[in-house]
């Protein structure tokens, strides 16, 4: 395996324990199942899921990271299961096949212990297609992870420089800094130069999948010209980013010669870059996609290294208007017929999905997916609600990203602040990937994901018992809430005071609320049934005793 | 009418247009119906509602507004229709006792005009009681707005000072601050000290209606012991405020002493500040909330001024666990009750809502609301959708605020990123009211409101033509918009240039996507007829033609 070049410097990455939480491992057969453990300051504790990787156990902020030598080759230790014949004739090493055949491997049994499910259970979803695990050969440094409907909702986070603007040093730092926030999969859509060194320093530093869309590689080969695209080119590309460790890749082979034309009238025509270059090449050599044409001899490639497939909507709307059009439903039903393609050579499938989409017209995609695409599991960019608010697009998809989640998408693709306008900075990642931890985390609570209620339990007990530190802590950015509650009382007595800035300490309501509960508490009315009996029984409220109390509120007679 | 103290100095409020747009006004029956024109590169232009009052009026930011003067008293010269008898057997000059009487008021004129419905629509939803016009006869500054279902949905904005922090006159600079930027009502939620002086000089010159909570007042003048409230304490509060002008007013006269301990078990009890008022005052006298008993007489005082009601959610869910949870929903049943007896008198009403719901429960809040409360107008604050994110509320609110208002909810009161923290300064406020003006248009399009599409379409139009300028100037904020496109690119030219940071130069989606739309209209391919006529005449490609055009990409017969 190649390791980067030693000319370019890359040491400056964030390391160090996320405010309030410890790095910790649980012991799984040999394997060590990464979470985070934030510490409460009643002597409890919260376990919650981690993608930061090894970064997070350095004791400090001061602790500095040699990316040169990349993280541990863990997985090259693991068990890999002997091949499985597949329905094509050929023999495959992928997830998919040894689900099939009943093996339950030992990244299945890392997932299951990381996401709290019986092992057999993610077999069996990753059997039925339902469900991937984006985990190269070639990536052992991967921490595996599982993109399904029956799963958390995962979040990824693009990064890569372009042809304008950013350097390597900077995208490593971005993977680094977006996993930290929980980024579950991080994109490299580098398009500039040194994109085969930027890529290199990423695989071998990532705890994560990282996926790519390797038609950009392919074009910078052949000098950004679409029209010189051959399927050689392409194909040498596919097979130096497998060699490399790519987990998933973008592939637009639904952007057939056909469809190009239902998106001339479009407000935004093709706004996929894959697309757009896909639909320039067919119509240049008015051939068929060679995306599509070979796209049997990809599945053999892929399969190879048990990359996963991330069929690309290149025909995605680019706005509220064209959302859920003939484009756009022309090539999802093609993208369906490459996915049993795909499955019958034992290589696993995602579909990537919009884009920009009204919230009335979300939940049809969702259904078409899964009925044309068998349930693959659903990777959608956003969607946008409205197009109006250009530099606020990490919120407008967020609307619709939560709701498309809770209808069934299994992976959000991150928008941040920058989208449409430019190029993401390292704060643009951090606020696109907590916000689609919120949109990913709305849907689990929407869905009932086992267990993703107890953590905002646990901050709202924080909140309610005023006890400050925790509830930052509790949070999915400890820093930024601790910082905006310091703005308006920055003293330390503030984070115990049983009080906050909005009401300031002469009245608050969360005190009287404490208040009431303390006495129910006191006068054993504690469930409704407690309640109900004292009604029942006819206890007479004093109510001079509350006002005796100097104030503290007492639970009556329900009259 | 009284005027503002001339001994507190407030002059430092932003003036001059929104960057890019104009504002004018539309002569209606001898009103000036105000609106926004954006000027676009291209020599077209587009309109857009207006909250922003006369400081846009000014030619330039560096103008100066004197708020002594407050704004010209508009409606005073306005038609006042003959008072109405009600069911009650008083005398009502209220919008809802004039729409039920068949009168259409100059305000519904007005608000006809500014949303472009017919005037006897606008009465008809008025007189049922499934929209409001909030306009006190003593607040004759404002441009009536109207809050219901069958309307654009509507954003309000909290300011107000506190015991804490902040003065008078960073809360008038936030009026001001908050409407132009799309604020359609802003409430007065001051707690501290100067809540009169404060609020007068927010009346004289907000554009918009202005709410109240009283009871947060009445609570000051017993020195902040909820327990020594009275019923005429908080009586003459609400008529020192109907005097001043408020235009609605929130009254938590459903938090009943019986309900109470539905809240005792809860994970975070009572979180509105004017319900934990009413259930100390309940628990301490051991009496029926004087907001409850006296309720009929409050009608008689709201309707002398056509104050209307915004009946508050005192017992609403802090937390996703208490989320439609048996007190909520018994208070909500008793705000059922009361919304028929004030609608007796005349009175206008509208009814809160939460707080903090999983997206899951949400639209069974506005099923209910509608239900137990004859469709009046719901104003929900967000609800958030998670707990877990402090720092971002104004994201998990905007992701529940979307959804309840494509469900039927009239207007979404804002959440800024210092919810739960502290009190938002000015950067919060403009946060918080874009976050809710995507919300809610995004709302507006999932429901089809007629002509909201339309801005998104001409921004689309702007992006894919690569009218920077324009794109921004569209936006629901331009400012932001440019400064971060300027961010990668900050040249002049780039604003031109028909490409991005993104891609670069070299290579463009959009770019591509143009030539192929380019094409088809230079070949009448514009309509998905002329396409299909084409594809039927078996026209033959001629794939040189599009290499010899140096790139540009044709479009081609469908194969």
């Amino acid at each position: 395996m190649p390791s980067p070049h030693t000319t370019t410097t890359v040491t400056d990455v964030t390391c160090g324990p996320i405010e309030g939480s410890s790095k910790q491992y649980r012991a799984v057969g040999g394997m060590r199942v990464p979470f985070r453990r934030i510490a409460l300051t009643n002597g409890d504790h919260h376990d919650v899921y981690d993608t930061s990787g090894p970064y997070t156990e350095y004791p400090s902020a001061d602790d500095v990271h040699d990316l040169r030598t990349g993280l541990p080759k863990t997985r090259d230790v693991w068990q890999r299961p002997a091949p499985v014949t597949q329905p094509d004739g050929g023999r495959a090493s992928t997830q998919l096949a040894w689900a099939r055949a009943g093996v339950v491997t030992d990244e299945m049994r890392y997932i299951a212990a990381r996401e709290g499910f019986d092992p057999e259970f993610v077999r069996d979803e990753v059997a039925i297609g339902r469900a991937v695990i984006p985990a190269n050969h070639r990536h052992p440094e991967c921490e595996p992870m599982i993109i399904g409907k029956a799963f958390a909702v995962k979040v990824n986070a693009n990064i890569g420089n372009s042809a304008v603007t950013s350097s390597i040093a900077e995208e490593v730092e971005k993977m680094v800094w977006a996993t930290r926030w929980g980024a579950d999969t991080i994109m490299d859509l580098s398009t500039g130069k040194d994109i085969h060194e930027t890529r290199e320093w990423i695989m071998r530093n990532s705890p994560v999948p990282v996926g790519t869309v390797p038609i950009y590689q392919a074009l910078e080969k052949v000098k950004g010209d679409p029209t010189k695209l051959t399927w050689e080119v392409y194909r040498d590309t596919v097979i130096e980013q497998c060699e490399q460790g790519v987990d998933y890749m973008t592939v637009h082979a639904g952007v057939l010669l056909r469809y190009v034309p239902l998106a001339a009238n479009r407000v935004t025509g093709i706004v996929s870059r894959g697309g757009s270059i896909m639909a320039a090449w067919c119509l240049a050599h008015h051939q068929e996609s060679f995306l599509y044409t070979n796209f049997r001899e990809l599945c053999e490639i892929l399969r190879d290294y048990d990359v996963t497939f991330s069929l690309g909507d290149g025909l995605r709307p680019g706005s509220i208007a064209d959302a859920n059009d003939a484009a756009q439903f022309a090539e999802l039903r093609t993208l369906g017929e490459l996915t049993k393609i795909a499955k019958s050579y034992g290589v696993q499938v995602m579909i990537e999905g919009p884009g920009h989409v009204p919230m009335h017209k979300i939940a049809e995609n969702v259904r078409l997916e899964e009925e044309l695409c068998e349930e693959a599991p659903f990777y959608t960019l956003g969607p946008l609600a409205t197009d109006i608010a250009p530099a606020y697009d990490h919120i407008t998809s967020a609307i619709g990203a939560a709701m498309i989640a809770q209808a069934g998408t299994a992976m959000l693709c991150y928008v941040t602040p920058k989208e449409h306008l430019g190029l993401p900075n390292r704060d643009d990642v951090k606020v696109g990937v907590i916000t689609y931890k919120i949109a990913a985390h709305s849907a689990d609570l929407a869905k009932g994901h086992p267990g993703a209620q107890a953590r905002d339990d646990e901050l709202s007990k924080a909140r309610f018992e005023f006890r400050w530190v925790d509830q930052f802590n509790l949070s999915l950015d400890p820093d930024t809430a601790r910082e905006y509650h310091d703005e308006t009382l920055p003293a330390e007595p503030a984070k115990t005071a049983h009080f906050c800035s909005m009401c300031g300490p002469k009245f608050c309501s969360m005190r009287i609320s404490a208040d009431v509960r303390a006495y129910a508490q006191e006068h054993n009315l504690v469930t409704q049934e407690d309640i109900d009996r004292q009604i029942a029984a006819g206890m007479d409220a004093k109510s001079d005793e509350f006002v005796a109390a100097g104030g503290k509120v007492y639970l009556p007679v329900v009259s």
